[in-house]
Protein backbone atom coordinates (compact mmCIF):
# COMPACT_ATOMS: atom_id res chain seq x y z
CA UNK A 1 0.00 0.00 0.00
CA UNK A 2 1.58 3.36 -1.05
CA UNK A 3 1.66 6.33 1.41
CA UNK A 4 -0.30 8.23 -0.74
CA UNK A 5 -3.34 5.42 -0.17
CA UNK A 6 -2.69 5.28 3.47
CA UNK A 7 -3.42 8.86 4.05
CA UNK A 8 -6.34 8.74 1.89
CA UNK A 9 -7.91 6.43 4.21
CA UNK A 10 -6.65 7.58 7.51
CA UNK A 11 -8.62 10.83 6.16
CA UNK A 12 -11.55 8.62 4.92
CA UNK A 13 -11.98 6.97 8.16
CA UNK A 14 -10.96 9.90 10.05
CA UNK A 15 -9.01 7.45 12.05
CA UNK A 16 -4.76 6.61 12.26
CA UNK A 17 -5.98 3.31 14.53
CA UNK A 18 -4.16 -0.06 14.23
CA UNK A 19 -5.74 -2.84 15.54
CA UNK A 20 -3.31 -5.87 16.88
CA UNK A 21 -4.47 -9.27 16.39
CA UNK A 22 -2.15 -10.18 19.38
CA UNK A 23 -4.83 -13.90 19.89
CA UNK A 24 -4.39 -15.56 22.23
CA UNK A 25 -5.75 -19.04 22.33
CA UNK A 26 -6.50 -19.25 26.34
CA UNK A 27 -7.92 -15.84 26.42
CA UNK A 28 -10.51 -16.17 23.70
CA UNK A 29 -14.62 -16.63 24.85
CA UNK A 30 -14.96 -20.39 25.11
CA UNK A 31 -18.14 -20.63 22.89
CA UNK A 32 -15.53 -20.25 20.03
CA UNK A 33 -13.73 -23.48 20.64
CA UNK A 34 -16.09 -25.33 19.01
CA UNK A 35 -15.22 -24.37 15.73
CA UNK A 36 -12.35 -25.61 13.20
CA UNK A 37 -10.05 -22.82 14.01
CA UNK A 38 -10.66 -20.79 17.06
CA UNK A 39 -8.12 -18.19 16.54
CA UNK A 40 -9.03 -17.65 12.61
CA UNK A 41 -12.99 -17.43 13.85
CA UNK A 42 -12.32 -14.59 16.90
CA UNK A 43 -9.92 -12.83 14.21
CA UNK A 44 -12.53 -12.78 11.44
CA UNK A 45 -14.99 -11.55 13.75
CA UNK A 46 -12.56 -8.70 15.39
CA UNK A 47 -12.05 -7.76 11.58
CA UNK A 48 -15.88 -7.77 10.38
CA UNK A 49 -16.61 -5.70 13.71
CA UNK A 50 -13.53 -2.62 12.93
CA UNK A 51 -12.66 -2.43 9.68
CA UNK A 52 -14.66 0.65 8.96
CA UNK A 53 -13.08 2.40 11.81
CA UNK A 54 -9.02 1.17 11.70
CA UNK A 55 -6.90 1.41 9.25
CA UNK A 56 -4.33 -0.92 9.91
CA UNK A 57 -4.40 -4.58 11.47
CA UNK A 58 -0.72 -5.84 13.13
CA UNK A 59 -1.11 -10.04 13.98
CA UNK A 60 1.83 -10.30 16.25
CA UNK A 61 3.83 -13.50 14.47
CA UNK A 62 4.55 -14.68 18.01
CA UNK A 63 1.24 -15.90 18.76
CA UNK A 64 0.25 -17.45 16.12
CA UNK A 65 4.21 -19.21 15.74
CA UNK A 66 3.68 -20.72 19.69
CA UNK A 67 0.80 -23.73 18.32
CA UNK A 68 2.67 -24.79 15.27
CA UNK A 69 1.52 -25.51 12.51
CA UNK A 70 -1.65 -24.87 13.47
CA UNK A 71 -0.88 -21.49 14.29
CA UNK A 72 0.80 -20.69 11.08
CA UNK A 73 -2.72 -21.60 9.28
CA UNK A 74 -4.46 -19.21 11.30
CA UNK A 75 -2.25 -16.66 10.31
CA UNK A 76 -2.10 -17.41 6.96
CA UNK A 77 -6.04 -17.58 7.21
CA UNK A 78 -6.05 -14.34 9.29
CA UNK A 79 -3.52 -12.65 6.67
CA UNK A 80 -6.19 -13.72 3.89
CA UNK A 81 -8.88 -12.47 5.20
CA UNK A 82 -7.81 -8.75 6.38
CA UNK A 83 -9.22 -6.85 3.76
CA UNK A 84 -6.44 -5.50 0.88
CA UNK A 85 -7.54 -1.88 1.51
CA UNK A 86 -6.50 -2.13 4.74
CA UNK A 87 -2.77 -1.91 5.57
CA UNK A 88 -1.30 -5.20 6.71
CA UNK A 89 1.10 -5.36 9.05
CA UNK A 90 3.06 -8.70 10.25
CA UNK A 91 4.70 -7.47 14.26
CA UNK A 92 7.56 -10.12 13.44
CA UNK A 93 10.69 -8.17 14.94
CA UNK A 94 13.02 -9.88 12.26
CA UNK A 95 16.22 -9.43 12.02
CA UNK A 96 19.09 -10.65 10.15
CA UNK A 97 22.13 -10.75 8.03
CA UNK A 98 21.14 -10.41 4.08
CA UNK A 99 20.55 -14.19 2.96
CA UNK A 100 18.39 -14.62 5.90
CA UNK A 101 16.30 -10.84 5.68
CA UNK A 102 15.97 -12.10 1.91
CA UNK A 103 14.32 -15.57 3.20
CA UNK A 104 12.39 -13.38 5.77
CA UNK A 105 10.83 -11.05 3.46
CA UNK A 106 9.64 -14.13 1.42
CA UNK A 107 8.12 -15.52 4.44
CA UNK A 108 5.89 -12.54 4.98
CA UNK A 109 6.05 -10.31 1.86
CA UNK A 110 5.92 -13.01 -0.85
CA UNK A 111 2.25 -14.61 -0.77
CA UNK A 112 3.10 -17.16 -3.60
CA UNK A 113 6.30 -18.77 -1.36
CA UNK A 114 4.72 -18.60 2.00
CA UNK A 115 0.68 -17.84 1.56
CA UNK A 116 1.29 -14.56 2.99
CA UNK A 117 1.56 -10.62 1.43
CA UNK A 118 1.68 -8.66 4.37
CA UNK A 119 2.08 -4.76 3.33
CA UNK A 120 4.34 -3.99 6.29
CA UNK A 121 6.93 -5.88 8.58
CA UNK A 122 8.50 -4.81 11.89
CA UNK A 123 12.26 -5.07 12.33
CA UNK A 124 14.56 -4.66 14.72
CA UNK A 125 17.74 -2.34 13.85
CA UNK A 126 20.60 -4.23 15.96
CA UNK A 127 22.26 -6.05 13.03
CA UNK A 128 22.37 -2.42 10.87
CA UNK A 129 21.65 -2.14 7.22
CA UNK A 130 21.47 -5.07 5.18
CA UNK A 131 19.85 -6.78 7.71
CA UNK A 132 16.89 -3.75 6.99
CA UNK A 133 17.32 -3.43 3.22
CA UNK A 134 16.39 -6.92 1.26
CA UNK A 135 12.58 -6.07 2.09
CA UNK A 136 13.23 -2.95 0.15
CA UNK A 137 13.11 -5.35 -2.75
CA UNK A 138 10.13 -5.75 -2.55
CA UNK A 139 7.77 -3.00 -4.46
CA UNK A 140 5.71 -1.10 -2.64
CA UNK A 141 6.03 -2.61 1.14
CA UNK A 142 7.16 -0.96 3.76
CA UNK A 143 9.52 -1.78 6.63
CA UNK A 144 8.86 -0.38 10.55
CA UNK A 145 11.96 -0.46 11.90
CA UNK A 146 12.02 -0.24 16.31
CA UNK A 147 13.63 2.89 17.33
CA UNK A 148 12.41 3.12 21.17
CA UNK A 149 10.23 0.73 22.68
CA UNK A 150 7.49 1.12 25.10
CA UNK A 151 8.65 -1.53 27.60
CA UNK A 152 11.09 -1.70 30.86
CA UNK A 153 13.60 -3.35 29.15
CA UNK A 154 13.67 -0.39 26.48
CA UNK A 155 15.63 1.35 29.09
CA UNK A 156 18.87 -1.25 28.91
CA UNK A 157 20.14 -0.22 25.52
CA UNK A 158 18.02 2.18 23.45
CA UNK A 159 18.64 5.19 25.73
CA UNK A 160 22.46 4.76 25.60
CA UNK A 161 24.32 7.82 25.05
CA UNK A 162 26.54 7.55 21.64
CA UNK A 163 28.06 10.17 19.27
CA UNK A 164 24.83 10.19 17.10
CA UNK A 165 22.97 10.81 20.10
CA UNK A 166 20.78 7.99 22.03
CA UNK A 167 20.65 4.90 20.31
CA UNK A 168 16.88 4.73 18.96
CA UNK A 169 18.17 8.62 17.96
CA UNK A 170 21.16 7.15 16.07
CA UNK A 171 18.91 4.52 14.65
CA UNK A 172 16.62 6.88 13.01
CA UNK A 173 19.23 8.92 11.51
CA UNK A 174 21.06 6.18 10.33
CA UNK A 175 18.35 4.13 8.75
CA UNK A 176 16.44 7.16 7.08
CA UNK A 177 19.32 7.32 4.96
CA UNK A 178 18.84 3.66 3.49
CA UNK A 179 15.37 4.33 2.80
CA UNK A 180 12.55 7.15 1.87
CA UNK A 181 9.50 7.90 4.38
CA UNK A 182 7.63 6.19 1.59
CA UNK A 183 8.81 2.83 2.36
CA UNK A 184 10.10 3.35 6.29
CA UNK A 185 8.05 3.81 9.25
CA UNK A 186 9.08 3.48 13.00
CA UNK A 187 8.32 1.93 16.05
CA UNK A 188 8.24 4.56 18.82
CA UNK A 189 6.54 3.91 22.31
CA UNK A 190 3.67 5.61 23.73
CA UNK A 191 4.97 5.59 27.06
CA UNK A 192 7.82 8.14 26.09
CA UNK A 193 5.64 11.46 24.50
CA UNK A 194 7.66 14.22 25.08
CA UNK A 195 10.22 11.83 23.23
CA UNK A 196 8.49 12.54 20.36
CA UNK A 197 9.69 16.12 19.74
CA UNK A 198 13.59 15.06 19.16
CA UNK A 199 12.10 11.45 17.19
CA UNK A 200 10.19 14.14 14.91
CA UNK A 201 13.90 16.21 14.49
CA UNK A 202 15.53 13.50 12.63
CA UNK A 203 12.19 11.69 11.10
CA UNK A 204 9.73 14.65 10.45
CA UNK A 205 7.98 12.62 7.54
CA UNK A 206 7.72 9.07 8.80
CA UNK A 207 4.89 7.30 9.99
CA UNK A 208 5.57 6.07 13.41
CA UNK A 209 4.00 2.63 14.63
CA UNK A 210 3.19 3.58 17.99
CA UNK A 211 2.57 0.43 20.94
CA UNK A 212 1.89 1.10 24.15
CA UNK A 213 -1.67 3.16 24.15
CA UNK A 214 -3.80 1.16 26.44
CA UNK A 215 -2.69 -1.26 28.33
CA UNK A 216 1.11 -0.18 28.64
CA UNK A 217 0.00 3.31 29.83
CA UNK A 218 0.18 5.62 26.91
CA UNK A 219 -2.03 8.32 26.83
CA UNK A 220 -3.42 9.40 23.16
CA UNK A 221 -3.22 12.85 23.66
CA UNK A 222 0.31 13.21 24.57
CA UNK A 223 1.19 11.63 21.63
CA UNK A 224 -0.62 13.55 19.23
CA UNK A 225 0.93 16.52 20.98
CA UNK A 226 4.24 16.53 20.02
CA UNK A 227 3.97 13.35 17.40
CA UNK A 228 1.02 14.25 14.85
CA UNK A 229 1.75 16.00 11.42
CA UNK A 230 0.24 17.71 9.15
CA UNK A 231 0.03 14.29 7.03
CA UNK A 232 -1.19 12.64 10.47
CA UNK A 233 2.18 10.43 10.80
CA UNK A 234 1.02 8.14 13.52
CA UNK A 235 -0.47 4.82 13.72
CA UNK A 236 -1.41 3.98 16.92
CA UNK A 237 -1.91 0.10 18.35
CA UNK A 238 -4.18 -0.96 20.56
CA UNK A 239 -4.43 -4.67 21.01
CA UNK A 240 -5.52 -5.93 24.21
CA UNK A 241 -8.13 -3.33 25.03
CA UNK A 242 -10.13 -3.57 21.84
CA UNK A 243 -9.52 -7.53 21.26
CA UNK A 244 -10.18 -8.39 24.94
CA UNK A 245 -12.93 -6.15 25.75
CA UNK A 246 -15.08 -8.89 26.77
CA UNK A 247 -15.04 -12.33 26.94
CA UNK A 248 -18.48 -13.07 26.59
CA UNK A 249 -20.54 -13.80 23.14
CA UNK A 250 -20.44 -10.17 23.11
CA UNK A 251 -16.73 -9.90 22.42
CA UNK A 252 -16.94 -8.47 19.09
CA UNK A 253 -19.34 -5.66 19.31
CA UNK A 254 -17.28 -4.70 22.34
CA UNK A 255 -14.28 -4.49 20.44
CA UNK A 256 -16.01 -2.32 18.47
CA UNK A 257 -17.56 -0.13 20.94
CA UNK A 258 -13.73 -0.03 22.38
CA UNK A 259 -12.39 0.87 18.72
CA UNK A 260 -15.14 3.75 18.01
CA UNK A 261 -13.80 5.29 21.18
CA UNK A 262 -10.38 5.50 19.94
CA UNK A 263 -11.48 6.15 16.27
CA UNK A 264 -13.61 9.25 18.12
CA UNK A 265 -10.78 10.47 19.95
CA UNK A 266 -8.35 10.24 16.83
CA UNK A 267 -10.82 12.26 14.81
CA UNK A 268 -10.65 15.17 17.52
CA UNK A 269 -7.00 15.31 17.17
CA UNK A 270 -7.35 15.01 12.91
CA UNK A 271 -9.12 17.87 13.47
CA UNK A 272 -7.19 19.97 15.98
CA UNK A 273 -4.08 19.23 13.98
CA UNK A 274 -5.86 20.39 10.96
CA UNK A 275 -4.82 16.44 8.92
CA UNK A 276 -9.27 16.98 8.32
CA UNK B 1 21.16 -29.70 27.50
CA UNK B 2 23.84 -28.76 30.48
CA UNK B 3 26.74 -26.80 30.45
CA UNK B 4 28.84 -30.02 31.61
CA UNK B 5 26.78 -32.25 28.79
CA UNK B 6 27.97 -29.99 26.04
CA UNK B 7 31.05 -29.86 27.38
CA UNK B 8 31.55 -33.66 27.76
CA UNK B 9 30.51 -33.44 24.51
CA UNK B 10 32.68 -31.49 22.92
CA UNK B 11 35.76 -33.48 24.76
CA UNK B 12 34.35 -36.70 23.58
CA UNK B 13 33.91 -35.77 19.93
CA UNK B 14 37.11 -33.71 20.11
CA UNK B 15 34.58 -30.88 18.00
CA UNK B 16 33.14 -27.75 18.70
CA UNK B 17 31.36 -27.68 15.42
CA UNK B 18 27.68 -26.24 15.15
CA UNK B 19 26.72 -27.17 11.77
CA UNK B 20 23.89 -24.70 10.42
CA UNK B 21 20.91 -26.23 8.30
CA UNK B 22 20.33 -23.05 6.21
CA UNK B 23 18.42 -25.49 4.06
CA UNK B 24 17.41 -23.54 0.32
CA UNK B 25 15.11 -25.54 -1.52
CA UNK B 26 16.78 -24.33 -4.43
CA UNK B 27 20.34 -25.39 -3.63
CA UNK B 28 19.82 -28.41 -2.92
CA UNK B 29 20.51 -31.53 -5.04
CA UNK B 30 17.85 -31.92 -7.75
CA UNK B 31 17.62 -35.98 -7.16
CA UNK B 32 15.93 -34.87 -3.90
CA UNK B 33 13.10 -33.37 -5.70
CA UNK B 34 11.24 -36.84 -5.54
CA UNK B 35 10.80 -37.41 -2.00
CA UNK B 36 7.73 -35.74 -0.63
CA UNK B 37 9.93 -33.35 1.76
CA UNK B 38 13.37 -32.34 0.08
CA UNK B 39 14.47 -29.77 2.65
CA UNK B 40 13.84 -32.59 5.66
CA UNK B 41 15.45 -35.48 3.47
CA UNK B 42 18.26 -33.12 2.67
CA UNK B 43 18.49 -32.18 6.51
CA UNK B 44 18.12 -35.90 7.52
CA UNK B 45 21.15 -37.04 5.32
CA UNK B 46 23.38 -34.28 6.26
CA UNK B 47 22.48 -35.46 9.96
CA UNK B 48 23.59 -38.50 9.59
CA UNK B 49 26.70 -38.15 7.98
CA UNK B 50 28.03 -35.55 10.05
CA UNK B 51 25.98 -36.18 13.72
CA UNK B 52 29.51 -37.84 14.84
CA UNK B 53 31.46 -34.78 14.08
CA UNK B 54 29.53 -32.06 15.42
CA UNK B 55 28.15 -30.98 19.22
CA UNK B 56 25.22 -29.04 17.77
CA UNK B 57 23.26 -28.48 14.54
CA UNK B 58 21.62 -25.09 14.27
CA UNK B 59 18.46 -24.57 11.81
CA UNK B 60 17.94 -21.15 10.65
CA UNK B 61 13.88 -20.68 11.02
CA UNK B 62 13.77 -17.84 7.83
CA UNK B 63 14.85 -20.46 5.52
CA UNK B 64 11.90 -22.83 6.81
CA UNK B 65 9.29 -19.96 7.23
CA UNK B 66 9.97 -18.80 3.92
CA UNK B 67 7.73 -22.26 2.19
CA UNK B 68 4.98 -21.39 4.82
CA UNK B 69 3.09 -24.51 6.11
CA UNK B 70 5.48 -27.13 4.39
CA UNK B 71 8.89 -25.26 5.25
CA UNK B 72 7.69 -25.25 9.29
CA UNK B 73 6.91 -29.14 9.02
CA UNK B 74 10.12 -29.36 7.32
CA UNK B 75 11.46 -27.67 10.32
CA UNK B 76 10.00 -29.43 12.94
CA UNK B 77 10.80 -32.89 11.70
CA UNK B 78 14.05 -31.57 11.21
CA UNK B 79 14.07 -30.85 15.13
CA UNK B 80 12.33 -34.13 15.46
CA UNK B 81 15.85 -35.62 13.91
CA UNK B 82 18.26 -34.12 15.52
CA UNK B 83 19.57 -36.50 18.44
CA UNK B 84 19.11 -35.60 21.61
CA UNK B 85 22.33 -35.59 23.28
CA UNK B 86 23.72 -32.63 20.53
CA UNK B 87 22.83 -29.16 21.21
CA UNK B 88 19.66 -28.05 18.68
CA UNK B 89 19.55 -24.41 18.27
CA UNK B 90 17.29 -22.43 16.57
CA UNK B 91 18.72 -19.85 14.76
CA UNK B 92 15.58 -17.09 15.28
CA UNK B 93 16.54 -14.11 16.45
CA UNK B 94 13.87 -12.98 17.97
CA UNK B 95 13.11 -10.24 20.36
CA UNK B 96 10.26 -8.67 22.21
CA UNK B 97 8.33 -7.49 24.85
CA UNK B 98 7.56 -9.94 28.00
CA UNK B 99 4.12 -11.23 26.90
CA UNK B 100 5.69 -11.68 23.06
CA UNK B 101 8.69 -13.36 23.95
CA UNK B 102 6.73 -15.85 26.12
CA UNK B 103 4.87 -17.06 22.90
CA UNK B 104 8.22 -17.25 21.24
CA UNK B 105 9.77 -19.42 24.14
CA UNK B 106 6.60 -21.69 23.29
CA UNK B 107 7.21 -21.64 19.76
CA UNK B 108 10.59 -23.21 20.38
CA UNK B 109 11.05 -24.32 23.76
CA UNK B 110 7.62 -25.91 24.49
CA UNK B 111 7.28 -29.31 22.15
CA UNK B 112 4.01 -29.84 23.31
CA UNK B 113 2.39 -26.33 22.14
CA UNK B 114 4.39 -26.32 18.91
CA UNK B 115 5.85 -29.18 18.17
CA UNK B 116 9.62 -28.29 18.53
CA UNK B 117 11.53 -28.16 21.99
CA UNK B 118 15.12 -26.95 20.58
CA UNK B 119 17.86 -26.35 23.91
CA UNK B 120 18.76 -22.87 22.69
CA UNK B 121 17.06 -19.79 20.71
CA UNK B 122 19.15 -16.92 19.67
CA UNK B 123 17.67 -13.43 20.99
CA UNK B 124 18.43 -10.10 19.23
CA UNK B 125 19.35 -7.32 22.15
CA UNK B 126 17.70 -4.46 21.19
CA UNK B 127 14.42 -4.24 23.55
CA UNK B 128 16.51 -5.43 26.41
CA UNK B 129 15.75 -7.31 29.66
CA UNK B 130 11.79 -8.18 29.37
CA UNK B 131 13.25 -9.49 25.75
CA UNK B 132 15.45 -11.78 27.02
CA UNK B 133 14.44 -13.18 30.20
CA UNK B 134 11.08 -14.65 29.49
CA UNK B 135 13.44 -18.25 27.52
CA UNK B 136 14.95 -18.61 30.99
CA UNK B 137 11.70 -19.99 32.39
CA UNK B 138 12.33 -23.13 30.30
CA UNK B 139 14.52 -24.96 32.85
CA UNK B 140 17.83 -26.12 31.26
CA UNK B 141 17.26 -24.28 27.94
CA UNK B 142 19.96 -22.02 26.55
CA UNK B 143 19.97 -18.22 25.63
CA UNK B 144 22.34 -17.14 22.38
CA UNK B 145 22.26 -13.37 22.52
CA UNK B 146 23.65 -11.39 19.75
CA UNK B 147 26.87 -9.22 20.35
CA UNK B 148 28.86 -8.91 17.71
CA UNK B 149 27.62 -10.02 14.10
CA UNK B 150 29.49 -10.51 11.01
CA UNK B 151 28.49 -8.82 8.17
CA UNK B 152 28.48 -5.47 7.46
CA UNK B 153 25.87 -4.16 9.02
CA UNK B 154 27.66 -4.91 12.40
CA UNK B 155 28.89 -1.51 11.64
CA UNK B 156 26.12 0.98 11.78
CA UNK B 157 25.36 0.01 15.42
CA UNK B 158 27.37 -2.26 16.97
CA UNK B 159 30.48 -0.33 17.23
CA UNK B 160 28.89 2.88 18.81
CA UNK B 161 30.91 4.21 21.67
CA UNK B 162 28.52 4.38 24.95
CA UNK B 163 29.21 5.29 28.64
CA UNK B 164 29.73 1.11 28.54
CA UNK B 165 31.76 0.74 26.11
CA UNK B 166 31.15 -0.03 22.37
CA UNK B 167 27.40 -1.42 22.12
CA UNK B 168 28.19 -4.70 21.64
CA UNK B 169 30.42 -4.56 24.49
CA UNK B 170 27.14 -2.76 26.69
CA UNK B 171 25.16 -5.48 25.42
CA UNK B 172 27.24 -8.46 26.62
CA UNK B 173 28.38 -6.80 30.52
CA UNK B 174 24.16 -6.36 30.64
CA UNK B 175 23.14 -9.53 29.72
CA UNK B 176 25.81 -11.06 32.16
CA UNK B 177 23.32 -9.65 35.25
CA UNK B 178 20.54 -11.26 33.64
CA UNK B 179 21.92 -14.64 33.65
CA UNK B 180 25.08 -17.17 33.86
CA UNK B 181 27.37 -18.90 31.99
CA UNK B 182 25.35 -21.80 32.68
CA UNK B 183 22.31 -20.65 30.81
CA UNK B 184 24.07 -17.43 28.30
CA UNK B 185 25.85 -17.78 25.06
CA UNK B 186 26.72 -14.82 23.21
CA UNK B 187 26.81 -14.42 19.55
CA UNK B 188 30.77 -12.93 18.38
CA UNK B 189 31.14 -12.47 14.55
CA UNK B 190 34.27 -14.89 13.60
CA UNK B 191 35.28 -12.14 11.21
CA UNK B 192 36.42 -10.30 14.08
CA UNK B 193 39.05 -11.79 15.61
CA UNK B 194 40.86 -9.52 17.41
CA UNK B 195 37.73 -8.55 19.10
CA UNK B 196 37.53 -11.75 21.08
CA UNK B 197 40.11 -10.64 23.35
CA UNK B 198 38.31 -7.81 24.67
CA UNK B 199 35.15 -9.71 24.80
CA UNK B 200 36.91 -12.66 26.80
CA UNK B 201 37.03 -9.68 29.66
CA UNK B 202 33.59 -9.25 29.99
CA UNK B 203 32.15 -12.75 29.18
CA UNK B 204 35.16 -14.78 30.60
CA UNK B 205 33.49 -18.13 30.67
CA UNK B 206 30.65 -17.58 28.34
CA UNK B 207 30.22 -20.09 25.69
CA UNK B 208 30.44 -17.78 21.96
CA UNK B 209 28.81 -19.02 18.80
CA UNK B 210 30.68 -17.92 15.92
CA UNK B 211 29.26 -17.83 12.55
CA UNK B 212 31.27 -16.53 9.80
CA UNK B 213 34.24 -18.97 9.51
CA UNK B 214 34.17 -20.06 5.73
CA UNK B 215 31.76 -18.16 3.26
CA UNK B 216 31.82 -15.30 5.69
CA UNK B 217 35.73 -14.83 5.82
CA UNK B 218 36.35 -16.06 9.36
CA UNK B 219 39.70 -18.18 10.22
CA UNK B 220 39.27 -20.62 12.55
CA UNK B 221 42.72 -20.02 14.11
CA UNK B 222 42.49 -16.75 14.88
CA UNK B 223 38.92 -17.51 16.13
CA UNK B 224 40.72 -19.83 18.96
CA UNK B 225 43.67 -18.03 19.78
CA UNK B 226 41.44 -15.10 20.96
CA UNK B 227 38.38 -16.63 21.66
CA UNK B 228 39.38 -20.53 23.17
CA UNK B 229 39.03 -20.90 27.06
CA UNK B 230 40.27 -23.98 29.33
CA UNK B 231 36.74 -25.36 29.39
CA UNK B 232 36.70 -24.63 24.75
CA UNK B 233 33.88 -21.51 25.25
CA UNK B 234 33.46 -21.67 22.18
CA UNK B 235 30.90 -23.27 19.40
CA UNK B 236 31.92 -22.86 15.91
CA UNK B 237 29.33 -22.69 12.96
CA UNK B 238 29.54 -23.03 9.44
CA UNK B 239 26.73 -23.84 7.28
CA UNK B 240 26.94 -23.10 3.71
CA UNK B 241 30.53 -24.57 3.43
CA UNK B 242 29.26 -28.09 4.48
CA UNK B 243 26.15 -28.27 3.44
CA UNK B 244 26.50 -27.31 -0.28
CA UNK B 245 30.08 -28.83 -0.65
CA UNK B 246 28.71 -30.73 -3.63
CA UNK B 247 25.00 -30.30 -5.16
CA UNK B 248 25.59 -33.71 -6.64
CA UNK B 249 24.60 -37.53 -5.08
CA UNK B 250 27.37 -37.30 -2.87
CA UNK B 251 26.43 -34.31 -1.25
CA UNK B 252 26.59 -36.04 2.33
CA UNK B 253 29.40 -37.95 1.52
CA UNK B 254 30.92 -34.05 0.64
CA UNK B 255 29.76 -32.23 3.53
CA UNK B 256 31.09 -34.97 5.73
CA UNK B 257 34.35 -34.57 3.98
CA UNK B 258 34.02 -30.77 5.04
CA UNK B 259 32.98 -31.46 8.64
CA UNK B 260 35.72 -33.80 9.45
CA UNK B 261 38.35 -31.27 8.23
CA UNK B 262 36.54 -28.52 10.97
CA UNK B 263 36.70 -31.02 13.22
CA UNK B 264 40.62 -32.12 12.67
CA UNK B 265 41.54 -28.51 12.86
CA UNK B 266 39.37 -27.92 15.70
CA UNK B 267 40.98 -30.79 17.52
CA UNK B 268 44.43 -29.61 17.00
CA UNK B 269 43.06 -26.27 18.67
CA UNK B 270 41.29 -28.20 21.43
CA UNK B 271 45.17 -30.25 22.53
CA UNK B 272 46.83 -26.83 21.97
CA UNK B 273 44.71 -24.69 24.69
CA UNK B 274 44.41 -27.80 26.87
CA UNK B 275 40.74 -28.61 26.52
CA UNK B 276 41.81 -32.50 25.80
Amino acid sequence: MSRSSLIAQIKEKKSFLCVGLDTDITKIPEFLKEYPDPVFEFNKRIIDATADLCVAYKPNAAFYESRGVKGLQSLIDTYKYIPKNILSIIDAKRGDIGNTSDMYARAFFDEEASGMGFDAITVTPYMGNDSVTPYLKFEGKWIILLALTSSVGSKDFQYLGTPEGTLYEAVIKKANTWAGADRLMFVVGATKSTEFTDIRKYAPDNFLLVPGVGAQGGSLEEVCKYGITKECGLLVNSSRGIIYASNGEDFAEAARAEALKLQQQMQAELEKAGVI
